[in-house]
């Protein structure tokens, strides 16, 4: 393949991943790998591309959205219904140290691309399904999307006010979650087989990915049979914690342990309470959280929230505001860290979007490429597999690339 | 070391990690990275140990939560305050691969272990901070906790229906996404010490893993400068969507796309609305939202909950339960994959915890080691690096180990 415009510094720098991916689980996991400096070579379908394309807020022509996500990607065409795609896709996967799928179990077992045939065109490849239940189980061959993982993980029961529904998060989370899965799955084959020089195959799914996210609720539930209630914006057992309401907004506070509540107590100058039987243990302070919460909170409405941000935090209270998404990117902290980055594309404009949450010194992650337009490399990549001009030409006129 | 247990296929056999972190987002990360098969030295304060320890349900003197997240871990107790620990620490680092921390910024430093300092006495240490702002920036100094870095990052202001307040998640992501960003950022290091030989320092914290997952709303306000509305559990742009009440409960209910709206009309009986002007396109049907959910909701209503997780789900619609954790863990595809595992502790106790989200097939993620006694790898570890039994027993004597 060409060089790539990446450095040789990056992380997985050399790494070959093939891309079959669309949408967002997948081409999530595919982006932490470019990002990182892989070469990720995004397999799409000729005149279509990846539904994202046309998803989100359009600007001149392009989803930020889809930009987001498929920055740093090659794109190549090929209809994989064809014979003569099939056969370009099976050229590429001995050149490349990765696959990445996000079909449903059992369509690459029916592309002729199952574990063992993969094995005989690249026999230390490694292979990562991301997929909505596992590719066993009875569940295996349903239809799944973020919403449903959602609910079915247990993690929407968990959430909202006790009064209320369950409540899902708005991000794409289960998505987002299966995506880093199957980065770190096969970031780590991919260190065994620097050991062994053997490959292996990966499942992530979106249902288990958030079941790996029921922490203490799990754990708790495990070890007592106790169903746990949702609490809102209130913690499940540390009191006082939680949003209060001041002067000219709200103010998030989390004392998560009792020497925390005591500099809390002095932030507010309710040092009385030390001594106040109502609230001396956490436990008491639990049975008698609307009144430790009343009173916090009669303290707090007294300012505003500025003034509690910098107060409690001078005497060591986890404490911040309610940010919007504006304030977010607004904020030095974030700027700092540089969470929103500009892409310049070809067509001038320069594209706004999430900027990288590892942070590496030596080998930073960077965005060295705009996202593609669909079929972008198609012909680099095709002339590296040594396909002559004519016939490139012959199998786009064909629709096939 | 000690031969670990182990066996040498696993993905990450052969990387020690000396572990200098505490409560859940460290631990969670480097529990990944000893589920993969690496060899996690765990540091503890003696006599004290993690605080995780003490929390969560208790059963027979063990905290379940405690055990879920430091499974396949060692444990060495080390007063850092004193000049023998210190010296411990440093003769500890030359033998490990990574050392992960989540300290506040600069506590490093102040210990004498500052990135250089790592790097003297290991050139090719990577050395991962998991913080709650960053290493650097305005907010660095400040506490963090999992419910600041939700309300921070703008996450919190998505979830939760249009009239209530912004809604948290009720598991601690923040922290579990930051020990994600984390293993991640330690493997690409290490693939590219595989290539290299270089170590590298790396950061990740709270905020930016959490700004990390705004998505599609990160990128459509980037494109259009347009605060996102809550939407509870309604989809922003697709309709309908959502919960549906049947006969004995609610369905998840999410047809993603045209295809999938016209296979729920069929699997309803409700082809006559094909035609209806109200609903033709999406954006039709986001214009009539309240009257589209209406009437799916009308015919939902007639049957059971089982009855449409079957019909839908045999017509192609992605739908599922809202479960709850005990239908979670009695549910068949979640006791295929595994999502929940006894482990055996030595006191006769099976502890049940979740299991492992990322499934290799050549060399899966195993609980070969239950979650360590405070200290229970101490005189191992300290005998390994050369100290005597008597000066070992002279360190307990003095509380130092």
């Amino acid at each position: 393949m060409h060089p790539s415009e990446q450095d040789t510094n990056m992380p997985l720098t050399g790494i070959r991943v093939l891309d079959l991916t669309r949408i967002i689980s997948g081409p999530y996991c595919t982006s932490i790998l470019a990002d990182m400096g892989a070469e990720v070579i995004k397999i799409e379908t000729p005149g279509e591309g990846d539904p994202v394309r046309r998803q989100g807020v359009i600007r001149d022509g392009l989803s930020w959205y889809f930009a987001n996500y498929n920055r740093n990607k090659k794109s190549v065409t090929l209809d994989l219904y064809s014979q003569e795609g099939k056969d370009i896709l099976r050229s590429l996967i001995p050149r490349c140290d990765v696959i990445i799928e996000n079909y449903r179990p059992g369509i690459m077992e029916k592309m002729g691309l199952g574990s063992d045939a993969l094995k005989v065109l690249r026999p230390d490849i490694i292979h990562c399904s991301i997929n909505g239940f596992g590719t066993s189980g009875p569940y295996r061959d349903r239809p799944s999307f973020d919403f449903i993982a959602q609910a079915m993980s247990g993690f929407m029961s968990l959430n909202g006010a006790e009064s209320d529904p369950p409540m899902r998060a708005a991000p794409p989370i289960s998505d987002l979650i299966a995506g880093m899965n199957g980065a770190l799955g096969v970031m780590a084959a991919l260190l065994r087989r620097d050991r062994t020089g053997r490959g292996d195959t990966i499942s992530v799914s979106l249902l288990s990915s958030m079941i790996g996210l029921l922490s203490f609720h799990a754990a708790n539930y495990f070890a007592n049979g106790q169903l746990p209630a949702r609490t809102g914006n209130d913690h499940g057992i540390v009191a006082p914690y939680g949003l209060f309401e001041t002067a000219d907004g709200q103010v998030a506070i989390a004392p998560s342990n009792d020497a925390m509540y005591e500099k809390l107590l002095d932030a507010l100058e309710l040092q009385e309470l030390r001594t106040h039987p109502d609230f001396q243990a956490n436990a008491d302070r639990m049975l008698n959280r609307t009144s430790i919460k009343a009173i916090v909170e009669a303290r707090t409405r007294e300012q505003p929230t500025h003034y509690w941000i910098e107060r409690l935090n001078r005497y060591g209270v986890p404490c911040g505001p309610v940010m919007n998404l504006r304030e977010v990117f607004a904020d030095p902290q974030v700027a700092d860290q540089e969470m929103a980055i500009d892409v310049p594309h070809p067509d001038g404009q320069q594209v706004r979007m999430l900027g990288f949450p590892v942070k590496f010194t030596e080998a930073p992650c960077r965005a060295y490429r705009a996202s593609p337009e669909l079929g972008a490399d198609t012909d680099d990549v095709l002339t590296e597999l040594g396909l002559s001009r004519e016939y490139i030409a012959q199998l786009r006129q064909a629709g096939k690339i």
